[in-house]
């Protein structure tokens, strides 16, 4: 495990932690950067978990584009599932914007569970969203799903995301740790949280320390929602690592009638953001239509989302 | 499925409903009593999931002592797991009273899964909990196991609770059902929502409609909370029963480093109200002490709570 | 834990037990009756669990009429989900009859989800089971849901079941417990293999040791069968304990297509019996028909499980 | 969904597949080529899930070096987690082979939950791999977590194995589904039965019909082992499919006391084969030693499964 400590961390809060590290018989490596001090621990780390937050450092913050996110700041992560065409991402665009979302989102290379379903646009969507995110002012985010994707990705993408089907991908998750890119790890269908920690990680040993997590729900019996949303992972990943965590109901439940409930629940939980698919035509949408809002529903939800933000001490970057 | 009307519905109200039902496929029959007028539906009520909330009637609420749950109401239930002595639990009470909980809980019969545990104090426990909840003015609440235990917990209790491991103990759901106590339902720890929703009917169905639903988390594969909080069932319920629901975070995570942000995503996600255990010594309780609150811990969530209750336009009762 | 000892057991192989015992760091309690040699184990019996199989007693033999289940004899139980009329279940009963079932199932009290489903027949079913398993010379397992129905449940069964809704109703547990009946206890939906056998030893601390396991499915993600048959529970369940353990593969899964495979497969993982739901006209079924195996499909398996009891050893009584 | 039929199917017998396609309402391209004739079904295949078996064109036998898996064919499929060393790999494959196993597994590529466990040896692991498969005259199989390994492990394996953390890789499937090498496809730890033959269609519909499923138990509740083997899906997947199906009881169960036990079950639920880790010292192994046979307990398993392969009708090639 890698603890990152915050920028001006004092000699003393750096010995109490070691002293508590050691005190739980484990080892660690200080290595004091010019910009950062990092804390590598060696042993078994699942011995943090039952430690007091006291003990753990500052949350990381994560810069994607000149958007911060965790530590105070949220990331209000909007878009459609798939990139479909110049004018219908523009519109939505232009409407999540206006509605307050931070960082724009949509995929270009879809993983999708059968061969004959839509698969993305390729490198002409990356290039639709790239304009999108200029023209309305928003970094954008999109997923890569294999190593030899990720130059290409890399070149229009702000943040590149790492797909719940993929987050036991290690050479993917390697590479990305490669680059200079923010990562957005999605939890896999049946991670736990420890796994899920584990996979960023792979990310992290390879020195880049952008990692943005996120819940999207799990598999499980009830078979009203698509996947069950675990909100406890966010306090949960939040006691044992620095990381932001942000939540996406879109995925987690599938239902629109539920997304902005669970958007709700996740800012009161203490999540940094909410990654919410939003479609002005969900029937017409080329992937998982069905479960987006209408962009007036996404301006109302902002609201109830800025009234929270403020009872619990949060920004909206 | 019944559906119990407010109590001032007007004639086109209803009209409207009984027709939505009927383009459903469904058959109806109304019931108009002095007091509340019940609709009670007849097919596959499945179809109703669908529907948009406006057809369905406002919410019910359910009065436990002078205490109003739902329809904008909140119940604040705390307490120990078990009561183990009088004079233990009369220091909680007043903890928690202080603090804002509105109903005290407290098991006199303990289902426990094995039979080597803590079984409860039984009829002893009953009546300490009755003083504890008369001293410091608040109604109580407790778990009946067994029908044949049902006479002696509505002599002292004033909301029967049938736990997660008797959801589907059809028998004792019948029996509530006759009795005019109101009734705290616990989700099973394997339930989908419409399991808990069909057990709420073997209650209504006898004429007991003074009915609150738990969420209480179920059993999954992660393995670091005791169970899984799925809080997507509070929105869920709502859209289709008229029901108040609460969430137990405490049984739910089994860890009370995540039990206040799991109680404030509750109350963002529009429950009507939590469940908290609370013990003023976790680590001597005869039963389930290590997820128990601090009287102290208590006091710091309410505070949390008053503060979004505001934000999503609820009061505690 | 109870450890029962066979009745043969010598002074030396009982003071191998009690030192493995006492090596692991657990108590023993030794208790010499006329007929048989209990040992109480006190401590965390969980220790036990990794043991070699030699330091377990030989597996108890649970005798339903005259029917032998465990230590090599296996039990094949079938009927139908509920009793219906006397002329159903007389050609249901005759024809498992001739195929080899040895023990007769058929539900007077019903445990369904909805109130408003069939809900069995009551007393007049257990009399039609009765008649029944006296004409064809099999005796009769019943489900009873609720400890007021023991006494006239008793008066007609052999063996009394308890379901899966009831796994952790302890208080059912301890009457059944309190009986002479055998009891044929199935794994809740969401029960683990251990809060399977604490179930059972509700039982076994209060005298009746004549209990038989039943895995039949928990509840997954799964969505293409109705529950996950658990077969490992099986040998896990051997691992731990003398007690027998069947399988019943139509509420495991649903689906009469994988039920023979499923039952092939119980019997060669070393399960003492099977438990499956044959009707003659399964699409008229009162209850859970589309899982039954029609007559000449049991038949047809029963030839297979003969041979393959053949290869692992076992005898059908 | 493809069907491939077998090489001597009659006109009669594949009008009749293509007219029960039709009655579905399905639509079907038929391709006759000079060694097999192919039918692509399009529409909502899961209608073909309730469908007898008749309809379904006779089993696929796929061929690893010369080894048969399917059509009664079975694999026995043994070797350590990972291949350390080519003294220690030599030892194990000579006594799995002299037990009757006759396909060598190892592991090169090693996927591991944390970046900081044993990796695998990489192309020399490969090498050593082969050559032990050389000398004693078995195929060999090895995991593929990366497009950009696929040349490598080609080289040196007869078949490639896609792990269960990579089943959703879809570039990955496209890969291997564009070579010549038989690929062993493991069911994902959250995916369901129709998510498998989602992803092995990826491999299909590249041109690639040599897929051998592998049911390898996925997340549950269960604790007391590492996954739950869900032995229902070998019959689900043969009423869908053609394709063999195997089962690897050792990562299913995480337990060596139950493998053999599992294992006997397959064979009898009508699998294709095993797949079992066996290490001559399990305590010393570099990767999930504490999960593998002994080698002299892997030689009475595979008694046990000759004598059960008789029973079913099935020949070890």
């Amino acid at each position: 495990m890698i603890i990152v400590l915050r920028p001006h961390s004092t000699p003393a809060q750096i010995d109490h932690i070691l002293e508590r590290i050691q005190e739980l018989g484990l080892r660690s490596h200080l290595s004091r950067g010019e910009l950062r001090t990092i804390i590598g621990v060696i042993g078994d780390e699942s011995k943090l978990q039952a430690e007091p937050l006291s003990a753990l450092p500052e949350d990381s913050v994560v810069k994607v584009g000149s958007v911060r996110v965790g530590g105070g700041f949220m990331a209000m992560v909007a878009g459609p599932c798939a990139v479909e065409s110049a004018e219908v991402l523009d519109g939505i665009a232009g409407e999540v914007k206006a509605a307050g979302a931070n960082i724009l989102r949509g995929g270009a290379f879809k993983p999708r569970t059968s061969p004959y379903s839509f698969q993305g646009l390729g490198e002409e969507g990356l290039k639709i969203l790239r304009d999108a995110g200029d023209k309305h002012g928003m970094p954008v985010v999109t997923e890569v799903m294999d190593p030899r994707q990720l130059d290409v990705v890399s070149r229009y993408a702000d943040m590149v995301q790492v797909g719940a089907r993929n987050m036991q991908n290690f050479d993917l998750l390697r590479e990305v740790g490669q680059t200079d890119r923010p990562v957005l790890l999605k939890r896999g269908m049946s991670a736990t949280v420890r796994d899920l920690l584990m996979s960023a990680e792979y990310i992290l040993a390879e020195g880049n320390h952008q990692v943005v997590l996120c819940e999207r729900g799990v598999r499980s019996f009830e078979d009203s929602t698509r996947n069950m949303l675990d909100m406890s992972a966010v306090p949960n990943v939040k006691g044992q690592s620095h990381l932001p965590i942000i939540v996406d109901p879109s995925h987690a439940t599938g239902r629109p009638d539920l997304i902005p409930a669970m958007a709700r629940a996740a800012v009161a939980a203490g999540a940094d953001g909410v990654h919410v698919e939003v479609h002005n035509c969900p029937e017409k949408a080329l992937s998982d239509g069905p479960q987006a809002l209408l962009p007036a529903q996404f301006s109302g939800l902002m609201e109830d989302i800025r009234r929270l933000a403020e009872v619990v001490g949060k920004t909206i970057s």
